[in-house]
């Protein structure tokens, strides 16, 4: 069993998969009895799809994998606190647990939800994993964008 | 051009494939310069995902029909209050205007949002629109479900 820095590591190579691709550097990994089951980074420019966020391209492909639509018993590990349609997902698929790395004031689902909770009511949510590393990511690479 | 009202008669059309598929009835279209460019009904149970919304289907098979990842001039019509991943995926692609049937007590996102706007800032919302029609498909749909 890896600890959620461990895991949290894995999702942090997705998300260097999407900076190497040009994407905002965001990636996920679904987890489950400490198997990860699925990975996913963000693909919103290379598949020309806004919602190709990294958790919903972990979370489909994670069905596609079980044939199970509901996964209370997985953990999902993204490296930026899910906006508001990935955290729908996350509740539409009953995930159990969600830790995030950075926190995200612009696009992440709190500057929207506030104080009411938008996961499953049987989720439960650590943040601030490798939270600087995380956040460092996205920091180089909209750095970087501006030029 | 077709009014608000005929719109929703074509996504309620949507709405009834799905209850037909035994699907929860709601249906979408999105409209562009007043042509449906695309449509889509929920087929969670059909493609074991729970997130193939019928708004999220629409929208992906517009992007694809456009090759556009941003569609500010659309208006996306959906019979039934857009949830809290549906309502993200609408402000992620910059949706214009939003008109929707019934309201959603349980699912729909203003459970979550209160009276933050959750959707793109000029966004537009309607809501209402053959409110009765499409709420009496979700009813008839549940009833016969708890049978």
């Amino acid at each position: 069993m890896m600890t959620d820095e461990q895991y949290m590591e894995q999702a942090l190579r997705e998300a260097e998969k999407a900076y190497e691709a040009g994407e905002v550097p965001v990636g996920a990994i679904v987890v489950i009895n400490g198997k990860i089951i699925s990975r996913g980074y963000n693909q919103v420019e290379q598949l020309n799809d806004p919602t190709a966020h990294a958790e919903i391209i972990a979370l489909t492909s994670a069905f596609n994998y079980l044939g199970a639509k509901y996964i209370p018993e997985a953990t999902v590990y993204v490296t930026v606190e899910p906006c508001l349609m990935c955290t729908g997902a996350l509740y539409w698929s009953k995930v159990g647990r969600i830790v995030w790395g950075a926190d995200d004031e612009k696009n992440g689902h709190a500057r929207i939800t506030k104080d009411n909770w938008p996961f499953h009511p049987k989720a439960t949510v650590q943040k601030g994993v490798l939270a600087e590393k995380c956040a460092a990511l996205m920091k180089a690479f909209f750095r970087e964008k501006r030029g």
